[in-house]
């Protein structure tokens, strides 16, 4: 795939949660003809779960590359690393063959792509920049415990920030909440689940071998692992599944 | 896969948005394997979105089966549908191959699945029943306008009803608020964008060939599709990818 610049198309790829096989099909394709893949990386140098993910696709001669991308809420700093990365993926994609920029999860939630696609925008408005959707963590979590992240009729409020100090007034504005990087807060979503009599999961690792689930939040409370994730249902709406919500599948009325 | 009952193993399978291209690598897995699918259909007999996606995928042989499941909240007639597609799914599987039932999207998110899951449990506690994720509609509608679902510590507010008197309340929820099945709804939310400076893109199947959106809500305000997905952005926010926002890419934190 080259554009219409002469220069190979850059893609941002969601890779998934974690399990290989939760890549797409198109990432695949995308993967397989890449003449050069991006991985965001913790540290300098450091190792990248989700070119981890990534590696038995990658096609023999493909250039791989690595970016870090400071934890700073400094806007000029921040700019100028995803400028960098944005440079960087410019110059690859010269050479004619597609570029991948892979992120975990989906690639337009919560993700890094999403500076970056800007940032490529920004430095060449000409450029055929694509983005392939991912299976998000929050639904392979689902997927792992068995329960659904909303259903029917019912809101869902994805919150990725510090839980407010009573994190069950959030189930005030939506029966279905999934707190993200709720590893350093189980105790206190473990205190707002019990007042509220909501009825709370914690996963971490979902979709990977080491996948591991409670709904006694407390049980993992001392730990501070970051992939963490926390669905929480509020008490006094229909149980999820209980077969009183209506269906809901756009399936249904589709035709 | 044959399950410790001597049963086929039940797979509850997230298709993805609507691209063939948008199905997992597992999905195809199990798909190949499968003695036997079942797919929702918006009538009886009538033609299933779900079954034309993963067609390409379906072995020789395999048995392809449609469940109606009736739009209605009354909760019995529901209950009865969803026990007779799951005592479908426990029939096919006693021949012991695999089964699927297949819907769009993610599988535990506002689909068909989290009750058939919860009805064959019911019916058969020992049976083996997995799920599947998928890539959701919405995560299609953002890669396809290139703008992100959600952005550093801003929390996401999925809204499947029908949308408030003043959608732009739902603003001051949180700063980014996606609007599934708003087709009917697109002339009160182009008010409410408007009259609260929010940032507002429909999409319409997305990540399909007929792929269409619209900044301009009003261009489709006298169409129904049902297909029809708003994304909002509260006005006063940094603007989605301004640069603002702080990184948060999970693998960041992750080593």
């Amino acid at each position: 795939m080259s554009g219409a610049t002469g220069r190979g198309v850059i893609h941002g790829v969601g890779v998934g949660p974690g399990d290989p096989g939760l890549l797409t099909v198109r990432a695949v394709e995308v993967l397989r003809s890449a003449g050069a893949v991006l991985a965001p990386a913790p540290h300098r140098g450091g190792d990248s779960l989700a070119l981890s993910i990534v590696r038995p696709y990658l096609p023999a001669g493909c250039e791989v590359h690595t970016a870090h991308f400071p934890m700073t809420e400094r806007r000029g700093e921040l700019r100028a690393a995803w400028d960098e990365a944005a440079a960087l993926l410019l110059r690859l994609a010269a050479a004619g063959a597609p570029v991948a920029f892979i992120t975990l999860g989906d690639a337009m939630l919560y993700s890094t792509w999403s500076y970056l696609h800007a940032a490529v925008r920004r430095l060449a408005p000409d450029a055929d920049v694509r983005t392939v959707p991912g299976v998000t963590a929050m639904s392979a979590c689902a997927a792992a415990v068995g329960r659904p992240l909303a259903e029917g009729r019912e809101p869902l409020l994805v919150w990725p920030d510090e839980p407010p100090a009573d994190a069950g007034e959030l189930l005030g504005l939506a029966p279905n909440v999934v707190f993200m990087k709720a590893g350093r807060h189980l105790p206190a979503l473990a205190t707002a689940a019990q007042r509220s009599g909501a009825d709370a999961v914690a996963v971490r690792r979902a979709s990977r071998p080491d996948e591991a689930w409670t709904t006694e939040l407390r049980e993992w409370s001392a730990d501070r692992e970051y992939f963490t994730t926390v669905l929480m249902h509020r008490a006094g709406e229909d149980t999820p599944t209980d077969g009183s919500a209506p269906a809901s599948d756009p399936e249904e009325e589709h035709a």
